[in-house]
């Protein structure tokens, strides 16, 4: 028989991934607090009908949709902000405003699998509602820059491409184009750089325009378009415009922004876009059938073109491999050389536990080279050893090949004191 | 029209039931770091068969299962111990023996939703792979009890229950009953607390038992049994043993143990299982048909009884309160007093936001007094303003109402000297 295989486009963390993705979780986590965002978590599963409000209809082919064993159209979640709308709707009363709020979990698309993209992915979510100010979308781009840096990851390494809508609808308002040509138009700004120049020729005739004209207007709306002005005091207040690259061609979400939108892609490799995001006031509108009218903004950053990314970023290497590292290691492994001392070494492997040591040690009697040769394989800073000379046991640094004999009295006590030393030698190299 | 509604039996974690959450995540990996175990994590949907294949066609009872646009028929995992059987059998050259690895995340079942059950839960799985000695059950249990611990649950407020059910093979062995009749002994012996004697009575009568002889065996299975000699040599030697009560009718799932069988409980408030586990050596070789026979051990501990637990816990209520509160504090709030001064406070938020502190403040205009409330909302140890004296600032301590003026060009070192010292007042109290 074949065994059983991961379904495609889900993936397994052993180890090594679980590390690297525990790493972007505690650096996502570590930013959006020093933001003042509190984390916050939906159901991986909801209504069918909560996607297809915000979506509509044509969002259930790319949904893992399913009728539930109570006859309930439940889908898993390809996003997480219709769950946000809805909780944040539900309970708005019970927030002081602005609601600075972010979220790490799983979402699910069934879309073709390819580099950057699987269909069980992780998303981090940041969302600031009930502020319609331009200062708003500043801290979330803000934001979005500082966990890129967070990473180590550059000015030279990554930028924000920056629009807004409503330079686009002034343009057309200017242009006298019917609203109800919005939607084909901003379809065809936003393949205007991969499509070839005569289709795009072809299809803004359709509607009344000229490439010419569409062109001249996109070579105008640079950083100092009035649209950005409010944007770029703030981030240059802050010291981040340096990352912004104004481009009029990034839409997203086509039903969905209402503003700012921005984008944040890598300068070097080509990869699909890491984290996007932007104005949507009126979304709480619809999800809450107008209950709740309350801005909104906010950004979605992925894991996998993220993890992509650092893997080849120089300036990011050195931080993950640390983190990897710190995972892969403990801190002392206990070898017992004299099987008569195990209940010993036993009731200091539980005292140095309580003290948060990173102990392992092996289950059954071994030789000692086979224990030290283990004490090396979980990457162990330290190897202490129970032997004969009981109550004297010794303390050897596996990284300096330097040793100390304690009494086991002072173990835990001298074992802290080792670990507040930095770390040198050939596991750090 | 009604809002949608979360679906039944899954939960929104608004900030302060995600902060309740993520303590509980953190003290789950802070415990089996220690205990020197990797984390690793698998899909939150696996093909049907492979949960078949550990349980048996019932489990589809109990799955959220469905056939997915591409035709597979894939659930939603109602544990994690099959993916891991999975994952560990697949590569298990690559790693070295005993694989100590630990899993938190999401399970699903389809069950009636009850205090301290729904349909979407948590799981903590620890689980080592490639020992059979005791030693290893011994670590798993050491571990659980530790877990408990460092939540502030102590021995007057859980015990563990723990069997083996090598002991009942023996004593059918020694009864002569056939081996076609352990699974229906099994379940009368899982029931035997809470079913009437009688019935009881009349159940074992049929396979040739009487309830005279099933009690007097469980009478004389205490902690002097052979079977439990080992363990209790090492977890006493850890100064363990005190929270293990042997109790011969603790099963668990009926076709998966072989060996080793224990349960967390609370002792004061009747609670459903904390976390069960045990050894079951066969399941390696069942779901790898065979190809890796792999002895294995490991337990599972969920997010629910145990969050309730926490909060009915005297001893546990002062961690977890002062989780809460970190999760829910920041350490500054900027307050901008001259809206001239702007730039300057953007560029502070800034700096001080690089070096790891935590900081909010108001994205518009707003009068002084606002701003300090908002920075009490906001549970801000530190109100620092920028004012008309500017370079100077002023940084306001809110829980002991004292201030300080500071220069602007050093305010990043001094908010974190200040953040240094431990923090006293009402914010605590």
């Amino acid at each position: 028989m074949e065994p059983i295989q991961t379904i495609r486009g889900f993936r397994d963390f052993f180890p090594e991934e679980c590390a690297l993705r525990n790493y972007i979780f505690d650096t996502w986590r570590a930013v959006a607090r020093r933001y003042g965002f509190m984390e916050y978590e939906g159901p991986i599963l909801e209504s069918t009908d909560l996607f297809r409000k915000k979506s509509g209809d044509e969002i259930t082919s790319q949904l893992f949709c399913f009728i539930d064993k109570g006859e309930r159209d439940v889908s898993l979640r390809p996003e997480v902000t219709p769950s946000l709308a809805r909780m944040a709707t539900a309970r708005q009363r019970d927030f002081k405003k602005p609601i600075k709020w972010f979220q790490i979990g799983s979402c699910f698309r069934y879309e073709a699998p390819q580099e950057g993209r699987t269909r069980e992915f992780i998303q981090f979510n940041a969302d600031i509602l009930g502020d319609a100010s331009p200062a708003t979308d500043a801290e979330l781009i803000a934001m979005a820059i500082d966990t890129m840096r967070e990473f180590g990851v550059n000015a030279e390494d990554f930028a924000i491409r920056l629009s807004n809508r409503e330079i686009w609808n002034a343009f057309l308002t200017e242009a006298n184009i019917a609203a109800e040509h919005t939607t084909t138009f901003l379809q065809i700004i936003d393949k205007i750089e991969r499509a070839r120049a005569e289709d795009t020729e072809k299809k803004l005739s359709g509607i009344g325009l000229t490439l010419e004209q569409v062109r001249t207007f996109m070579a105008a709306a640079d950083e100092n378009h009035p649209a950005f002005a409010a944007l770029r005091e703030n981030l240059t207040a802050r010291g981040l415009w340096q990352h912004i690259k104004i481009d009029a061609t990034i839409v997203r979400g086509l039903a969905y922004y209402t503003g700012t939108v921005f984008e944040v892609f890598d300068l070097k490799h080509g990869l699909r876009a890491v984290a996007g995001g932007g104005r949507y006031d009126k979304l709480c509108a619809v999800m809450s059938d107008g209950k709740v009218d309350m801005p909104a903004a906010g950004f979605a950053m992925g894991d996998v073109v993220l993890g992509i990314l650092l893997k080849k970023t120089p300036g990011a290497q050195m931080k993950l491999t640390s983190a990897l590292l710190a995972a892969s290691s403990i801190d002392a492994f206990v070898v017992v050389a004299d099987e008569a001392q195990r209940g010993h070494a036993l009731a200091a492997v539980q005292a140095l536990r309580a003290a948060g040591v990173r102990i392992d040690y092996s289950f059954g009697a071994q030789k000692v080279n086979k224990q030290f040769q283990a004490a090396e394989d979980r990457k162990a800073r330290f190897a202490i050893t129970f032997g004969a000379e009981y109550p004297e046991v010794v303390v050897k640094n596996l990284i300096a090949r330097t040793q100390v004999a304690v009494p086991a009295a002072s173990l835990v006590e001298e074992v802290r004191k080792l670990l507040q030393e930095p770390p040198t030698g050939p596991l750090l190299a």
